[in-house]
């Protein structure tokens, strides 16, 4: 990892991560995602590139084997959910097992769930204790209950809530680096109509990722033009150039 | 495909799909994805299996290579987002791509085109009409712009509501079986206390998948235990031997 204060005279890459997001309840529709969205903001504001995700179901084989894929193709992975007691929680087998590496219990985590739980501890909460073994745990003053990382894989808990909680704790651990910026428009043209532009100012600056949006029901905006990326004056200068070439009366507003 | 009209003595094979989500935005964190779980209740609602779901980026080669993968390993593939006529708009490629096809304009989504939009019809709302060579174009009474079929890939747009309007649309395509049912019941005990009845009922009911959700925030509910499957009556008799191994007083309500 190149840290934020070795400042180097050529670009430096953009870090990757990928997601793994875990439950048969994503892929029954009980439950809507939410962690993606968290994560990937938060990864955005470190300057750090999510460029995949994967929603599989509570099953080890698949978990491993993704984990492995993933972690061998990005600079870091975040795993959520299926680390609970539970027959369904298998994550922390599966991570262990795409490392080649066994299962057991934490000394240090288990002295923590006795001091919470004293005289009422049982065997059963003894197994939010399991860990892959080799893994290094990471505890911050904010939050105390220690976060798995095993190589470069986070292994963070379904629940939306904690899951903002412990990724903000950990944010510490992943260094900050340029952040990603946004910009946008919003036009009364449908996309048909600003093709030729958005193609233009796409050519001329190749640093800036441009997304175009349809609307609907949104009032008189018909799309929504962003503009992404590391290098804010590129960024606005994209958004300008945009903005100066469409017609009179065409531009509702711009943000960022 | 097996038709439902075909009853054969011998258990189906449960058929699969997955999705592929699509677009710069869900992996930026700009929006949140709501396709997913839409996808996944109308599925379960007609006895499919949605076993995986992938997030990439408005990126040619990587939709080209997961479109290839998902099709080969699922009854059925479902893309989401990337259909619009701009430069970020690359998925109609990207599925042509994958089975070796190149990209035509279809004449009859030409028509379509010319007929809706008369003489403002322009050359960029032409690129509307771009299909993968050799796709069915899949049209109903209630969504009478044609839906790309390309082998066992739907192509489908990323705003949430035309999704669910057009999936809702596929239905009758997608042949309907035994569909997935589901029981719930919620509990005053957080899940260490269930696990050993928990682990009782899964090996009793192998055709039932059984979840573990802790709850938070929830009032009195701390864990909720979901019951899943196509058998109706293993589901709910799963989730009747489950509440009557509660404790007196644990078991606050069951649903389903």
């Amino acid at each position: 990892m190149t840290r934020s204060g070795d400042s180097l005279p050529m670009p430096k890459r953009v870090r990757t991560a990928a997601a793994l997001l875990i439950g048969n309840e994503l892929l029954s529709g009980k439950i809507g995602d939410e962690n993606l969205a968290t994560l990937a903001r938060a990864l955005r504001a470190r300057g750090v590139s999510l460029d995949r995700a994967v929603v599989v179901r509570d099953d080890v084989d698949v978990i491993s084997r993704e984990v492995r894929a993933l972690s061998e193709t990005h600079d870091w992975v975040f795993t959520s959910g299926g680390v609970g007691p539970t027959h369904d929680d298998v994550t922390i087998e599966g991570v262990a097992r795409a490392f080649g590496a066994g299962v057991e219990s934490s000394a240090r985590m288990e002295k923590l769930l006795a001091d919470h739980y004293n005289e009422k501890l049982t065997e059963e909460h003894l197994l939010m204790a399991r860990c892959p073994i080799g893994c290094r745990l990471v505890a911050t003053d904010r939050v105390p209950w220690p976060t798995v990382l095993m190589h470069n894989v986070w292994v963070l808990p379904g629940v939306p809530w904690i899951f903002a909680m412990k990724l903000a704790a950990l944010e510490a651990e992943i260094a900050a680096e340029t952040p990603f910026v946004t910009a946008s428009a919003r036009m009364r043209l449908e996309e048909p109509a600003l093709k030729a532009l958005l193609d233009r100012v796409v050519a001329e600056f190749p640093a800036v990722e441009v997304g175009s949006y349809p609307k609907w029901n949104d009032g008189d905006c018909k799309t929504k033009v962003t503009f992404d990326g590391r290098d804010e004056d590129a960024v606005r200068a994209a958004r300008d150039a945009f903005t100066a070439g469409l017609p009179e009366g065409a531009l509702l507003g711009v943000e960022g």
